[in-house]
């Protein structure tokens, strides 16, 4: 991914993580939190943990841990967008819909709101609560919801001939669950999170664990 | 990840990535490739493709470009293990069944055998072509199957109570699609893969994009 922050991308990845964490603490009653703590509930390191908030500037009593609820303010200002970001779901499969029902149950800022597809028992149908449109209409709706950004979830074999109408519209942000690698022009963030790259690496690591064992 | 490999994780990801675009390629009875246009189909620079190809020990006609089969047959010897991994789904919900069924269809060696629930209209039925099991007959089923793999599509509050029965079977491979962080001891590869963190990652970009450019 390209990016332009100062702020390395796995420590965004890493505030993400560590928000949900301190969401459920507070949700829990939890006010402070030590940074040996925080980083044992993520299988890291407590200096990894302090490192991450020193560079987004954040600074603690380090007698009482973190006040839970102004890092989590903290992390909000740093992620979050002052406008509500629209997302739409291009490919509303059994793969679009999963993640468009497990997204939008969490209660995030970020918000699916509208899917496209060109099944036509789909379009002009609401599922998951949120209405599908055909493919054509793609530019108009991207314009009216202020859409700006797109989760890809249709078949690979179609996913190359996404990329010019996603241009077109003026999207920024692109998230492919395709196993079709997409290239954007500078200015798109993009990212390609294909489940069997991953998948395929945790067994390339699990086979040489087995290697280096007998 | 913790991993014992040389080869660094990234790499081991692109190669993934370059065996379906090869596999693509062979398809289309294309038999040579330079590594440029393996590079722009991956939207990275030749010498990244040349330094990947280099640390697995491959080198290549330059003249005609590499010999797709033969990149294909390397790169499974890297990948692959030589019997079949076996896989389980833990949590049958919308994701597991989206994550079966894409994932089943791409005829891969790595295959999802089983699924485990505890929802009683699920368990004992066949979904998506495996069976379904209660989350109780875990350690019996995974030693009777031969699964060394699990995916976690649980709801995220139950996921922490899997990790006792995961360490228990003998499983040494783990993806967590559960926005809950998981720690297994050494010996145990794992991977968590939360949606919600790279969406949020993206869009933190896009806001960063959108602030350098005003």
């Amino acid at each position: 991914m390209s990016t332009v922050s100062n702020i390395p991308e796995k420590t965004i990845e890493r505030l993400s993580e560590y928000r949900r964490t301190l969401l459920a603490c507070h949700k829990d009653g939890i006010t402070h939190i030590f940074s040996h703590v925080l980083a044992g509930m993520h299988g890291i390191t407590a200096v990894q943990v302090r490192r991450d908030l020193m560079l987004i500037g954040f600074s603690s009593d380090t007698k009482k841990g973190y006040d839970v609820k102004v890092l989590i303010e903290f992390i909000n200002n740093i992620l979050d967008s002052e406008q509500a970001v629209g997302i739409a779901v291009i490919g509303m499969g059994h793969l679009g819909q999963a993640i468009t029902k497990y997204f939008n149950s969490k209660g995030l800022k970020l918000h699916i709101v509208a899917a496209f597809d060109v099944d036509p028992t789909k379009v002009g149908c609401t599922i998951e609560d949120i209405p599908c449109y055909h493919m054509e209409q793609f530019e108009e709706v991207v314009g009216q919801m202020e859409i700006s950004m797109v989760i890809i979830s249709s078949p690979s074999r179609v996913a190359p001939s996404l990329v010019v109408p996603i241009i077109n519209a003026g999207i920024k942000g692109v998230l492919n669950f395709t196993s079709a690698p997409l290239n954007f022009p500078k200015g798109i963030v993009s990212q390609n999170y294909d489940i069997t790259t991953i998948l395929e690496k945790v067994a390339y690591f699990v086979k040489e664990n087995d290697e280096n064992n007998t």
